[in-house]
C-alpha cells in the first residue's frame, strides 16, 4: 500500500510526499507511481493531532445533563446511564468518538473506560491508534483489588489479538477510588509489561483535602510515598499541584495532560500551572476529556482554550503561543504515548492530514499554524490518513451514516429520554 | 418573496414555517404554496446568532502577529497594516467577515471600523444586518473633534441610501482617544436620532489607572459626570467595573457586550462580572470582537467561551446555563440593537437558520441547545435565512469564492509578508 500526495503545501513550500506501508518514505520533487494518488493542490500537510485523555464512550452522553450541580449530574445521569452500558454500546459509543476525532484531525488518543473489548474494536475498524485503558476501582475493597488485578492480567493477554495501532494501558481511576495496594500492584504490572498508567490527578479541591485528611501528605507526595510515580505514568488535569508536588514529578518523569474545556466546565476555579510545568520541563499534552465534560473531542477547540487561558491568567499574550501548543499537541504528545509520528519527516509513521487552505477559516493565510489553533473548527480538515491509510478523504468516512444511528439509538435507550427541545 | 420549510424540527416537534415578505406569517401543520420551499427533514429551525461587538474588516488580519507583546502588536503589526486600508480592502475585508458570519450563523452585528462605507456596501451586499458604527477619534485635538462631528454627521445623512438592514451607528472609540466634550456631542447627537452608539468600556487595567490619574473618578463615574450614559450606549468588554458603576450603569439602562475570546487572549486577567450584572438585570450580549484578537467570528465558539468562564471561575457548574446563553446571544441580543428578531413565531422578521440534527457535533440528541453552544463549530449550519431571503443554502454562500481570493490579495498587499508557514 502506497501513497503520492501531490503539489501540497509543507514549510513554505509546495512539495510531494510518498508513504510506503506505514511509513513517510519520500518528501520531494520526484513524483512517485503509488496505490493511491492525491491532489494536494490548496492543501497543507501536517501530522495529525492527539488527544492526550479522554473516556471515547461516553460521546453518548453528549449533552445529557449540563448545568446541573456535579453530584447531581454524575448520580443521576451520569452513573444510571453506564450502568446499563453493554460492551456494544460502548462499541457504538466509541465508533461515534473515532468519527468526530477523525473528522477533527486526532489519530491518537489516549482512552480509559469500561467494556475494553468495545472500544477496542472500534478503534481496530476505524482505523486510528489508541493507549485503551481498562479503568481499574477497587473501592478500597480486597475483593474488588483482587478482581480487578486479573481482569488487567486476561485484558492484557486478550489485548494482543489487535493490531499494533492498540496499545493496552492500566487506568487506575484517582486515587480516592483505588487502594494504595493496587496502585503498587499496577506500577509493579505496568514497568514489567511496559504497560502506560492513565490516571487522574489533583482535578478537584476535594480531593486534595481528603487526601491531606487521610494521609496527612498532599497527593502526589503520597504517590511518592506508595512508589507508584514513574515514567509510565501519565497524569491527567493535575490542576490543583503545588510546586513541591511538581519537582517530585518531574524527579520521577511523569507526563501530565492538560484538558482545559473539562476544567472550565466542571467548574474548577484552577488553571493549568503551564509557566512552572514548562520551568521544570515536565512533558504533557492537551486533552479533551469526555464528551460528557466538553461537549466535543476537538483538538483545535482545546488548543485554543489552553492557549488563550494561560495568555489570559497570567496577563501575559506571549505565552503558550500558536506554535508550542501546535508542537505540544502533536509531535511531543506521539513521543509521551511511545508513538513514532507527529512530523511529516522520511521515516515517521503516515499519520497525516490535508488542511483545506481556501476554507474560510484558513482566509487570510499570513500563518497557517496560527489559523489552524486560534481560528480553525473541524471543517477546515480534508484528509485524514493513519499507519499509511486513508481514513478520511474530502472530509467523508466511510460508513458514517450508520455510525450516527446505532449512536443515537444506543444513546435515546440509555437515557431514558428523547429530545428536550 | 416567500418561503415554506417544510417538516422542520421546533420546540421539541416537526412543524412547517412559512415566511412572506421579510417576516415569519405561519407556523403549523398546514402545507403553503412558496416562491421557494426546503425540505426541513432532518433539521431544526432556530433564530439566528447577533455578535454584539466587532471590527469586521479585521479579519484581514487573522493571525497577523499573533502571540506579541501587546502594544508591540499593534504599533509594529496591525496600526502601520491599518494606515494602508483604503474604503475597497475594507470592504472586502468586511465581505470576507460576513461570509464567516454567514456560515457561522449570524445574521446581526455590531461593527466599528474606518471607511463606513466599505462596510456598509458589503453588508448591503451580503444580505446580513448590521450596526455599522464610524470610529470616532479626536486624540483630545480641537480641530480633530471638530472634523469627526462633521463626518458623523455627513455619514449619517448619506447612510440612509442604504436598506433597512443597515443601521448608522456613532463608535466614540473610548474614553482614552476621545475627548469628553466629543463624547457630549455624540450623546446629544445619538439622542436628537434615535442612533445607538457603540463604545469600549473597561477593558483593561491600564484604562482605569489612566482615568482614575486624569479624572479622580472611575471610568462610569466619569462617563456619569459628562452625562454621556443612556439607554443608547452599548459598552463593550466591561471585564474591569467595580459594583458601584454596575449601580450607575443599571439606573441609565446602559447595555454591555461581553468578548470573552478577545478578554483571553489579550491577556486581561480579568473576567466579565456575570453573577453581578444578572442580578442587576443589566442587558448584555456576546461578540467575538475582531478577527485579530480572536480570531474568528464564531459566536457558537464566543457561546462556549463565555458559559464554561463563568462556571470555572464562580465553581458553579449550573451558571450560565446553554439555554440561558442561547437566550442572550438570540433573543436578548437583537433586543440590544432594536431589530425584532431572535424567536422562531409568527411577526418575527424571516431571520433564522437550520441546523443539521445529523451532524456528529450533533449527534445524540439529548439536547439541542446544549449540542449548539457545547459542542458544534460552523459546519452543522445547512441553510440561512436574513431578512426573507436566502443567504445561504447546504453550506454555500454565492460568491464565496471571489470573496477568499480577493480578500487574500489584500491581505497580503497590506501585510508585506507572505504565508510564513
Amino acid at each position: 500500500m502506497s501513497i503520492f500526495i501531490q503539489n501540497v503545501f509543507l514549510r513554505g513550500k509546495n512539495t510531494n510526499v510518498y508513504a510506503e506501508n506505514n511509513r513517510i518514505t519520500y518528501i520531494g520533487g520526484e513524483t512517485r507511481k503509488a496505490d493511491i494518488c492525491i491532489d494536494g493542490s490548496n492543501k497543507a500537510i501536517f501530522p495529525t493531532l492527539v488527544n492526550g485523555h479522554t473516556h471515547a464512550a461516553m460521546s453518548l452522553f453528549r449533552g445529557y445533563g449540563d448545568d446541573m450541580p456535579l453530584q447531581e449530574w454524575l448520580s443521576q445521569k451520569i452513573w444510571p446511564a453506564e450502568a446499563k452500558l453493554t460492551q456494544e454500546d460502548v462499541y457504538w459509543g466509541t465508533k461515534l468518538a473515532c468519527l468526530e476525532m477523525i473528522k477533527s484531525g486526532t489519530t491518537l488518543f489516549n482512552d480509559m473506560y469500561w467494556h475494553f473489548h468495545g472500544t477496542a474494536r472500534a478503534v481496530e475498524e476505524m482505523g486510528l491508534r489508541a493507549v485503551v485503558c481498562s479503568v481499574f476501582i477497587d473501592f478500597f475493597q480486597e475483593s474488588k483489588a483482587s478482581s480487578q488485578q486479573k481482569e488487567s492480567e486476561t485484558l492484557y493477554a486478550e489485548s494482543r489479538q489487535y493490531s499494533s495501532r492498540i496499545q493496552f494501558g492500566l487506568g487506575p481511576h484517582a486515587l480516592y477510588t483505588v487502594s494504595g495496594k493496587s496502585l503498587s500492584w499496577i506500577k509493579e504490572f505496568a514497568m514489567d509489561k511496559n504497560l502506560l498508567i492513565h490516571f487522574h490527578l489533583s482535578e478537584t479541591q476535594q480531593e486534595i483535602e481528603e487526601c491531606l485528611k487521610a494521609h496527612n501528605m498532599l497527593p502526589v507526595e503520597y504517590l511518592d510515598s506508595l512508589n507508584f510515580l514513574c515514567p509510565l505514568l501519565v497524569a491527567c488535569h493535575a490542576v490543583y499541584v503545588e510546586d513541591k508536588e511538581l519537582d517530585i514529578l518531574k524527579n520521577n518523569k511523569v507526563s501530565l495532560v492538560h484538558n482545559p474545556t473539562s476544567n472550565l466546565k466542571l467548574g474548577g476555579g484552577k488553571i493549568f500551572r503551564y509557566p512552572q510545568i514548562k520551568d521544570r520541563n515536565i512533558p504533557f499534552c492537551v486533552g479533551t476529556d469526555g464528551c460528557a465534560s466538553n461537549n466535543n473531542l476537538s483538538m483545535l477547540e482545546a488548543m485554543k482554550f489552553a492557549a488563550l487561558l494561560q495568555k489570559w491568567a497570567h496577563r501575559d499574550t506571549t505565552l503558550l503561543s500558536a506554535q508550542e501548543i501546535w508542537e505540544t499537541a502533536t509531535e511531543k504528545a506521539h513521543r509521551i504515548f511511545h508513538v513514532d509520528a507527529g512530523k511529516i519527516e522520511v521515516g515517521k509513521l503516515a499519520d497525516f492530514m490535508l488542511v483545506d487552505k481556501k476554507h474560510i477559516l484558513m482566509i487570510p493565510d499570513h500563518n497557517t499554524i496560527s489559523n489552524l489553533v486560534y481560528s480553525a473548527s473541524p471543517g477546515v480538515i480534508d484528509t485524514v490518513v493513519c499507519d499509511g491509510k486513508i481514513l478520511m478523504e474530502k472530509g467523508k468516512v466511510d460508513g458514517e451514516e450508520e455510525i450516527i444511528a446505532k449512536a443515537s439509538e444506543v444513546a435515546k435507550r440509555i437515557a431514558f429520554s428523547g429530545t428536550t427541545l
